[in-house]
């Protein structure tokens, strides 16, 4: 493991767990209307797009950090869709 | 400006302007409790590291959004302290 590495690791793991709160707080309170689907889509398609751009560079770090916020992203979805 | 690059820069547009809408909200209603101050610090700290390593692995795309983000961040980091 180089610097680098380390270094994008840290960063995406800090940048992606901020938002894990959020998540549990919407799965707790079943409350979603906070948070609008647009929002929602237009996130996802923003990581979907980093994370095309992780691999076309070939950076790990980018393709971590957003296939994990993809992941999150997909869950509060699921969550808005289920308790709207 | 190859692919890639741009595909970054749509990619990093999406996600950094995915946070607009809440500054202004927070410029509008001087309301920033619902936003902690750890979490902010937890952030900007994420996405400092985001834009060395952009530095590092030579990325436009991981600098410009991250260095966009950052600066969201820390109006947000000046509203809280100026409205707590």
């Amino acid at each position: 493991m180089n610097f680098t590495l380390v270094l994008g690791l840290v960063a995406g793991f800090l940048t992606t767990v901020a938002y894990v709160p959020e998540v549990i707080k919407v799965f707790n309170t079943k409350d979603t209307k906070g948070i609008s689907l647009l929002w929602l889509l237009t996130l996802l398609t923003g990581v979907l797009l980093w994370f095309y751009y992780g691999v076309l560079i070939i950076s790990i770090p980018v393709m971590a950090a957003n296939g994990v916020s993809a992941f999150l992203i997909l869950l509060l979805i699921f969550l808005k869709i289920k308790y709207r």
